[in-house]
């Protein structure tokens, strides 16, 4: 009953962003050098699904869940080569060592608020041992990240359960992603104005492998903010040390960096790096209390790592090292991107104690744009 | 009315404990060279408290929890410097990112098994979110490691609530530590004998500092045993590749470390890898399944982390790199004789579908021992 | 005879960058938003010294050193904390590991060609041994870094030998640093143009604490280059994918930070991987080929760590975990600056098999910068 | 001429080793339960080569090097999956960071003592751009690991010269390798008796993959001698903290790994942290002043990175992480007689300022091993 109600507010705000906003690109914003999958949205990498379930409940609950599957099929036995990096470990994201040990990721990649991780965990594993095929499975590795929604969110209620995010697990599909205030983005604060979910890709012309980089942030962190290079937090005077005591940076950014290049974990781990200097260039420091993450893996399906197999061996054909760099420059741009999306894309909202966050001021930023010379 | 039976059942098994086994040191076997502390346990260590939940249900509940305490004030506002050492990652231990970021713990440690993290980590929220002095809190880092009890225990049930980790760290005391089949050890399996939890400490001489390290574990791994440097494995035919098929070596290792030492989380870290030395002592080979974690912590009240401080900096008195080695001998002692002690005090244990495990045969151990001259 | 020779050259390459050639400050350019310390350069922490060697011989060899000492004492007796962060290991940057295990540095960075990283380790070996009061030591530590100059520079031929390095240690100093084609940055390459050494530093606020974070860099890579967020690659046509066959984007950056806060190495890993942020926002992409890393070190006087001491313990005043955004900031900002200043302070380079590799059209970017409303 | 000297008084030494000496497994000590590969060595792995320098010159110079090649064709064209990992970093290992980045290795492995790195190197660069097929080589990352052998040969005086290197590598074969007080372990002192070189092997059988795992290692480190479990250090009195004053533990070990297994670096990082395991066994400690590595490495054939390929990506059979732990028991078990084979082969040396280093009183250490029953 609750759950439907949550649904029906949720769609509502999609809706809303759906009318009201308009991503990077539609407002003439070309990022970086290479062009876009079809979408710009992580499912252009084929076979990745992403599910949201946003929590707006009352005045003070501004929360929520995103998942990001790998694949739609069974993930615990046909696991994904996969990498973690770490940018500033202020953060709570679960999974990680079994990742950088093993290689792989065996799980829905899960996104919420930080004091539901442990939720978040519990119903991935319900979602792993309940799923066909996996009825003696007695160990799985969940991947939870989080951001701090806590401003907007009245985040000690702890106020996501196990169905909502079972439901964006079910509810995860390819195709168009929301985005802005949405799932694990209800709540979040970027630059000081309404973050969220944001999103974005890369597609390498043939001659360089034809490969797609998709990504998606849950952006809820500070600094300066430029978008494509102008200095949009300094023109509106709302940036980090611009005043103090008002304008707390920290907060945290998760990223998650999907491509269909067939990569191993440590060339996975290197693209990670990447998407993290992806969130530098839109102005992003790290600062502290930023819990920054990627996570990255292939969904190449020649790669797949199965869970039990009759052979010692796996055979595989991975890229070499030395055809990683377009690799590289899609995951900074689709990076970038993808945050500056995550912006253009929440709406205003209010929240717990009557805390308001503004979307960015969209007009204005593409006037200041328009006066930089970067759009038309 | 349930947990009350759980606690009775474990009092049982407590005292089965006490009466018929027998810690190693007691029987005779002197590992290393330097002197125990005053308890031969993690306790040893000023301000440290441990507390155990034993669950015990029916024929196929076999597990736990085991809470160990930095100190017993409020952690989350005196964090203590730590850090952590992945030995082999595959785990699910939470909560490593943050304490390698800040270098340092603010919250409860908890051991349970593999598919109970979620709910540990949810009660140490709990815990802490509702600690007087916390009220504001909307963030904290729980520390959860786990190893697999599957064998012995219904863990697909996941029967540790959390209730059970809130008893557990609610319970946690100073003094004797009780070992063996209990709380997070309840059905773990070591070596191919039932393992547990053991401890043990070693003291500096006076004019080495004087320091205490206490250590604590969880058994849970395979490989070839050898007892204070005596093959026992060999001698009773019972090894990893001993058998193939039926002799699993998986499992996992959590290692605990505390110290009064004046350490940073860089000297902790070092601290931690030589407690995986110790693990290797005892035969241990870290096998592939295997998820082995040294948590290391300083119980030294000089060097608390406030949460918040007037202060921009804090003044500590840390010690020298060049004075490290004494330490890190004492933390392979303390850490092999742990293991050992683990085995040497877990009884025999039915459990999941009449799987059983038993105890090491310390009568025969002891014989070994005596024949191979390293006990009278 | 022939170091002489080499001196003048330099000397003239020097007279010459100072008189064609400008700082981007000083052509009007604003990065960031902190204030940056007097003279703008890694020198303005106090006691930080740099020496070059330039080396330009013949049609071929195009090539120095470049030294960053910490202090100007004894650096063996009194190392200063230290990390190193690692962006890209495609290098052979020597002495990582020691930096990273001990926390400090106990000789001058040196920073040269590729294949020359033996001849200043060898360099640095000898300048320790021979210094006063180190008659005893018997193992040494020497940072060296590197990126490769091998398109302008008869890199094979190993030209910079012992007594180079040995003058780049002995002549460094504080006070205005030498940039652009100048010891370790004689042959290098940067997005395309002649790059360099370049230098910048950011001063806090007293209210933060007052401190300089000042940066020095190598810049010799690729990518597609943006100058204060303008997109300059791309206005003249000249950047990565731009075109594959005629474009090589590889080649290192070396970063060197220093700071007067009182950090240990675990914050100065922190601030170390901020500078990398930095290399992000001039539009680096970390290319597969290059090695790109930063190491960062406190100057600050109070945290100096003695080689031997009469007590186990040292007291130490250390910034808090939660007072290191704003030198984050810094750091970014000061990194990015730096590279900016290795373009527009190098001179167009003719060096082996009469490749040529132009000084950075800094006109034609003044103007697109004008155009884009950046500078007036 | 001199070098002719040296070899001369070097084939003396050997042979009195050969006469004198017996390595662990002919006096009856059977460490683990594996077999051993053919002859016991690193050489057992099918390509592997092993090349020795020794260095005995009047009574100051007791040092030399070792090189370990993992083939012998041209490394820099045909690579090896490699990785490194870093046990005690108190050392100056050259090339880290390439290995951990680009997973593989392109030289010569050059062992020798702690001020001749530099050295090393250089000729390693000498060795790589002069060999056929490398005129256009401009890079090369050369892997020099140490310990210091300060006690017994004048360091200070960096005896070694590049010719004493390039003889090592050139003269590097199959079949048999000299252990105890050879090439890179001439001067090295191991638990207070002369240690040196020591290497040692294991074959799994047929229905494990029949992979042998080899080991090589340079000891010069200290602890509580354990050999094969048994209390050598303690019966004899000789040991860490026995006697505070006169017995440094600090020095180093470097292990070398090699494997036909067919393993990327992820895995080989894998191996080479349970070889740490196998030092741990013997009762070395890891102290404070100790930089102990291990490299590892994957000498099959079918996994070789060329340096240059046509093919954007590579097609490998990689062993599954679950066949993994009969590989990591061999490394362990390998490693652990390597230390102790170095141990028993090392003869007594007399050198700097008189300095004098007993050999192991191997007839002691066999009737303890007796009287523990450990042998016959």
């Amino acid at each position: 009953m609750l759950t439907r109600l949550f649904c029906t507010l949720s769609f509502f705000v999609i809706t809303s962003n759906t009318i009201a906003q308009q991503r990077a690109r539609d407002a003439g914003i070309r990022i970086g050098v290479l062009p876009t999958g079809t979408t710009n949205t992580i499912t252009d990498v084929p076979g990745v699904l992403v599910g949201h379930n946003t929590l707006i409940q009352g005045d003070s609950v501004r929360t929520g869940v995103t998942a990001i599957l790998p694949h739609g099929g069974n993930l615990f036995q046909q696991k994904v080569p996969a990498s973690i990096f770490v940018g500033n470990g202020f953060g709570k994201l679960a999974g990680v060592t079994q990742v950088q040990e093993l290689g792989n990721i065996e799980s829905p990649i899960l996104l919420t608020n930080t004091l539901n991780v442990a939720t978040a965990m519990e119903a991935g594993v319900d979602y792993t041992l309940q799923q066909a095929g996996n009825e003696k499975v007695q160990s799985v590795n969940i991947i939870v990240g989080e951001t701090n929604d806590g401003y907007l969110n009245d985040i000690r209620g702890r106020h996501v359960k196990k169905e909502h995010v079972r439901q964006a697990i079910t509810s995860a599909k390819s195709g168009p992603v929301a985005e802005g205030a949405v799932g694990a983005g209800t709540g979040t604060v970027c630059f000081g104005w309404k973050g969220g979910i944001g999103t974005a890709s890369r597609k390498l012309p043939a001659k360089l492998g034809g490969y797609t980089v998709g990504v998606l942030v849950q952006s809820n962190f500070g600094g300066v903010l430029q978008v494509d290079g102008v200095p949009i937090g300094e023109a509106l005077g709302k940036y980090y040390l611009s005043d103090v005591l008002n304008n707390p940076v920290d907060g945290s950014c998760m990223i998650v960096v999907a491509t269909n290049a067939p990569l191993d974990s440590r060339n996975l781990e290197r693209l990670a790096k990447r998407a993290f200097m992806g969130l530098a260039k839109t102005g992003g420091i790290a600062s502290n209390g930023s819990g920054d993450y990627v996570i990255a893996f292939s969904a190449d399906t020649s790669v797949r790592v199965p869970h039990q197999s009759t052979n010692a061996k796996q055979t595989v054909s991975l890229l070499n090292n030395d055809d990683m760099s377009p690799l590289f420059m899609a995951a900074i741009e689709a990076t970038e991107e993808a945050i500056i999306n995550s912006l253009f894309m929440a709406v205003t909202t209010t929240g717990k104690e009557g805390h308001k966050v503004d979307a960015l001021p969209r007009e204005e930023v593409l006037r200041i744009l328009r006066s930089y010379k970067r759009i038309k």
